[in-house]
């Protein structure tokens, strides 16, 4: 029997992800993993998320099944074009089309269920401020005000057992910062993925996109080279 | 082509929620109904909430899937038994078995990912803070704080092409409120389903659990017969 702190840590089995898992077993939390297959175009992320949690020796996870694609409205849920070499100091300029409408928002709901379910008040999101292409939710205000609507949302918020946090341990750390971060506490970044646009077949990382830019650079910033493959870096 | 502005209007099949459809069509909205399939044990409210959708003419229905018994936590998405024969006075002292853990959080959530698409900016739910039986996400300060987030989380929000809002016509009303304003805007509640236990093969109301008692109080209190069979009432 454990006697640590649960928390629900949303895992993509991306580069942020992956720290954040880390950082939450380091804090000393019990982790319960959860991902989604929410009508992505590639289920590489999945694949790397379920790696992660083998090599964390996470006690569960759960995937949950939500088809954004019947909504669609961007491109990580629909057949619109991921866009490719786009300078990076465009970049947070305008919220980018690969934007999946309400998706933090959804996520972060499906984690409150699942900790309040499992008596936790602990949750950890790998949203980040300054490398973060423009999402709105990403930002410190939407973390701070799901953290209120938490509160106010669940029995456990009512009755005041506990009091719901939402941790964001990267939010203010530059990509390079994220890195070092999770290369101290031991995360294995070949067993993450982060391109938007990953071959179908292999998995192999596009090197084009925002997200394998903004990978690629922190990893430069570091002075490491990054792990896994690309098709074009 | 209608010129009328969109509006996402969460639809169980319930009373309270056919009453918020007819509610936002004499408003003037164009209708864009949203229901879930989440693991609840009875689907007799998905088949009122398609019956309801071809009374009312409405040009859109979508059906989402998301299986919160992956949770638990309910007696509405598990085998734990919902109470019977409750005394209506002692409904709202606690929060009872009945409550589903963050749904109403996941729902407006899904709401608003399917409203940010269609550009649409009012969301509709049948929330009711009265003969509310204790739910906490059925609270004015949840809702209000929920159309906080709505805008912080969206494009749309940001980009201040509009501002979302949360519509809730029934929050302050008491049942026999709901079923006149029903009445008068022509709502045919033979057509919904409120029971938290009915019978499993013919869909028939127990009668006996909190959310009937609530409705038979409600049509009493309103001198009209409720059109709905009941096994005990």
């Amino acid at each position: 029997m454990t006697t640590r702190p649960k928390a629900v840590v949303l895992l993509s089995g991306g580069l942020d992800s992956a720290t954040v898992l880390a950082a939450a077993q380091s804090e000393g939390y019990d982790v319960h993993a959860l991902s989604f297959r929410y009508g992505q175009r590639h289920l590489t992320e999945l694949r790397m998320a379920a790696r992660l949690v083998a090599r964390h020796d996470v006690a569960n996870h759960k995937i949950i099944d939500i088809d954004l694609r019947q909504f669609g409205g961007s491109a990580l849920t629909s057949d619109l074009p991921v866009p490719q070499d786009r300078p990076i100091n465009e970049m947070s300029s305008g919220i980018p089309i690969t934007y999946v409408p309400a998706r933090n928002t959804i996520f972060l709901s499906f984690a409150l269920a699942h900790a309040e379910v499992l008596s936790a008040f602990d949750i950890f999101i790998g949203v980040n401020a300054v490398d973060y292409s423009g999402y709105p939710d990403c930002r410190p205000e939407f973390i701070a005000t799901f953290e209120a609507l938490a509160n106010l949302a669940t029995k456990a918020g009512v009755e005041k057992t506990g009091r719901f946090r939402i941790h964001t341990p990267l939010i203010s750390l530059t990509k390079a910062d994220i890195i070092r971060k999770g290369l101290a506490l031991g995360v294995d970044y070949s067993l993450t993925s982060t391109c938007y646009a990953p071959d179908s077949e292999t998995g192999v990382s596009c090197g084009q996109c925002d997200a394998c830019q903004l990978r690629l650079r922190g990893f430069a910033d570091v002075g490491q080279a990054d792990p896994i493959a690309y098709r074009k870096a």
